[in-house]
């Protein structure tokens, strides 16, 4: 069975807005175990959605088509696929009713326009739209079916996860996450020991200091064993796992400050952004300035002097500050770029301290990338490195 | 002249990865006067992508392709597309050179399989990757242009920056974004005003705290005008423009400090994020714990006894104890959720406060999002709380 993903609207072609939809909907398929085989995204062109769809409705079965059922002018999915199919649009009173409701219950003015929401394509099934006026259509022609879902996510999201889809058995596809190993050094270390598995599909992903290992196919259990022989500890997750929950986990009973300079509060949000981080994270130093590393983490005005900012003795100290009133604590201190680099330091020098109730350790590096980036790297290597050490201990 | 882009990688089509990289060439397109015309993504699979380059072929004069140039078994663009133009690979001395040279200076051991990215189509002209090992591509087929360009952001992005693309005016569209207002609230004060300006496109796109008005088509000086008498100051800036960046600059020599309870880090990491920030931002305190509200920024026992940490007595002593070293001070505390509400204090109650050199100010709100989008949004709310004062002092 093959599914198929059409995204409309000139934003997304147009540099405005990044694609979350595709993101969405392709997440949702495979809890369903159902794999997305294309997607395509085309502008508000009628010349241009009518021939997507109808390519799509030659090559597949199920076709999901978001967008354009407002009631602006750029919004015409419905006419486009009616007319494709050979079918009139008919009025349809109970959405006309719904939406003139919608309004009165706000107590607001109901432009006519937004009548047009309420044409429906002979023979269309009408999908609820729980967060807004245009509902979603479902047809059924020549054997395929076709899906017409609203734009707005607060609006699509609801509405996908009420659909009459197929229902598989979980898509067969395991991934493992690693932090730290360049992806070369991944795959050199995973793909031996899978060689002689059959009908394994073997792939890699890239990202910030994280790479994905993900198999789909046969003997997944098999290959799971030999992947995390071959792996170890340096798997920090599986698929949808992120690495500061992971941490957060491991921390349970234990508490953690952070004292960021480089990395500007980013690891403090990574960590807030799961639930129930507090009982854990305590707080966050974002010292930017000197005068803050020296009053609020005590570090010296002789190391500064003698060492900089950017230094592994500072790290140190900084992390012993930020540790007086946690079990652990993170430093960060670097140069992200693009100004600010010597010859001596170079933009992308970092230092990531661990404080321990034993020990600190610092570790130093050169990140070479741009300045989100730079922040993106440099937490990951701070969070594994607290990882790796709840581990050992 | 149509421009079409395909992006490759299973992750894409998985829900594992949100296709950044079609925002960023739209972007890019756009900049430089052009428009995408179409986007498709495809999956590790030779097939699919075989029929997308054969298809786009056809009907467009510019190919853009992304991904599945590295070493690994699923990464076979070049292959697809050399066999789709009937072309032979070749391999290229001066690309392995530049591979093992690569590894040579990081001290790291080459693995034989990283070589099959020195194989190029005959004919190709290769762009030269100055973050990773494997180079983009260009060829000319049949009057059609065709770049085959690699997969992480950060080899993508300078590589493309430096192709050799058609150059028009500019796309006669302009964005302008406002903070705070919500879409429909912006549209109404919007579409009237430009009602009888002809072949105008008036396009909304809402973002989380955020409204972007888009107009392209002709008369665009007058339709600016109009927006800009429409919305006044609730227009923060025009596309690319962060609000982020906005208030930094408005602050040009003041300084700022921001006592962060819910929004956890976010706000100094917006700010972080911009290069320079250094000067104008001097401290963040992530002040989860109530004891870190205390010993950190001076919040009185009795205060939190009293009130709680979720209230405006206290939002008010977070800022006027961050604002003890800096010019200003933004404070945040509320229940990002989704657990910790109560009757009183449902979640997504949040209070900001603004402390300048002459009062503070606590704004109270209500926001019922996800953890992520709330602290999105209340960052998106204090960022403009500072920008108003600015506007006014």
């Amino acid at each position: 069975m093959r599914i198929e993903l059409i995204n409309t609207g000139s934003e997304l072609l147009l540099g405005y807005t990044v694609n979350t939809h595709a993101n969405y909907i392709a997440g949702q398929l495979a809890e369903r175990g159902l794999r997305l085989c294309r997607q395509t995204t085309v502008g508000d062109d009628r010349q241009e959605m009518r021939d997507a769809v109808a390519a799509a409705l030659d090559r597949s079965d199920i076709i999901l088509i978001t967008g354009g059922l407002g009631p602006t002018s750029d919004d015409f999915t419905r006419d486009v696929v009616a007319e494709l199919l050979g079918r009139q649009l008919i009025h349809h009173p109970a959405i006309a009713e719904s939406i003139r409701d919608r309004f009165r219950r706000r107590n607001r003015q109901m432009p006519e326009s937004v009548l047009i929401q309420a044409l429906v394509p002979a023979g269309a099934t009408v999908l609820e739209n729980i967060n807004g006026t245009a509902p979603g259509l479902f047809l059924e022609h020549a054997g395929k079916q076709i899906y017409l879902l609203p734009g707005p996510p607060r609006e699509l999201k609801p509405m996908f996860e009420k659909l009459n889809l197929p229902r598989r058995d979980r898509l067969d596809c395991r991934v493992f996450k690693v932090a730290r190993l360049p992806e070369s050094i991944v795959e050199e270390t995973v793909a031996p020991v899978l060689k002689d598995l059959p009908a394994l599909e073997l792939g890699y992903c890239a990202r910030m200091g994280e790479v994905e290992v993900r198999v789909l196919g046969d003997n997944l259990d098999e290959a799971e064993r030999r992947i995390r022989a071959a792996l170890g500890d340096n798997i920090f997750g599986v698929a949808g796992d992120r690495l500061e929950e992971v941490v957060l986990k491991m921390m349970a009973g234990k508490t953690l400050a952070v004292a960021e300079s480089c990395t500007g509060g980013y690891i403090a949000h990574r960590l807030t952004n799961v639930s129930g981080s507090s009982a854990v994270f305590l707080t966050g130093y974002v010292t930017y300035a000197n005068e803050s590393k020296m009053r609020l983490l005590g570090v010296r005005e002789e190391t500064l002097k003698t060492h900089g900012a950017v230094s592994e003795a500072t790290c140190r100290e900084m992390a012993e500050g930020a540790r007086r009133q946690a079990d652990y604590a993170l430093a960060t201190t670097g140069i992200a770029g693009p100004t600010g680099g010597t010859a001596d330091k170079p933009v992308g020098l970092v230092f990531i301290g661990l404080a321990t109730p034993t020990q600190t350790v610092v570790e130093r590096h050169v990140f070479t990338f741009d300045r989100e980036t730079f922040k993106q790297v440099v937490s990951q290597y701070a969070l594994d490195a607290l990882r790796r050490e709840l581990l050992r201990s």
